[in-house]
């Protein structure tokens, strides 16, 4: 990548800080999943697995729910490269966590790509 | 929040890693859109606007199509509160950058969130 622009632009870029691989979850609960547990489940199982470098998640409080059009709630993961997204993808703990968390989704959509990195 | 866990458990956690906002977008453009123009006037938006504390974006390259659901990218600007995010959102040069970008999305998904930060 590498964008370049005008002098008077400031630019915080991308050419040094490409190379991880993000793996970014929206999701719909169905009704009556007990949300919370399964978040306390999530954060304890993504935070035994080092292969992942970095995890924040939220609910959204944002506006009109035609914007998220149903969905509440991100999960956003980053790893160094495809190669670690791989091995948390098939490890263990998340194939094992992935039995509660599937039948307890109503839907999901799911962006994995490697990011440019523009502020940091 | 503050999760606690097990003893065996490394935990990377929460308390004093609140605080900020999040603002993830997801996109799919109308066939025929000059994606990559589009997204290099996002990205000189947005790096112009000190408002925005980190952007990064990427285009999915991941799995089956019913996962991403047709969309294609991801967009993620994150803020050190809700008021320097209303202050982007109505940022001139977001609102006039919004006139290009607005008619070149066929669909699109936002999510704004305080995150919690399990993992930095």
């Amino acid at each position: 990548m590498g964008f370049e622009y005008g002098k008077r632009t400031k630019v915080w870029c991308c050419r040094d800080m490409m190379g991880g691989f993000n793996h970014y979850v929206v999701v719909k609960f169905k009704d009556g999943v007990a949300v919370e547990e399964l978040t306390e489940g999530l954060v304890k199982m993504v935070s035994g697995i080092e292969h992942v470098k970095s995890f924040q998640w939220g609910k959204d409080i944002g506006g009109p729910d035609f914007l998220r059009q149903g969905f509440t709630h991100a999960f956003l993961m980053t790893f160094n490269g495809k190669e670690e997204f791989d091995a948390f993808q098939s490890h263990p703990n998340h194939v094992e966590f992935s039995k509660l968390f599937s039948p307890a989704v109503e839907n999901i959509l799911v962006l994995d790509f490697p990011p440019t990195i523009v502020k940091a």
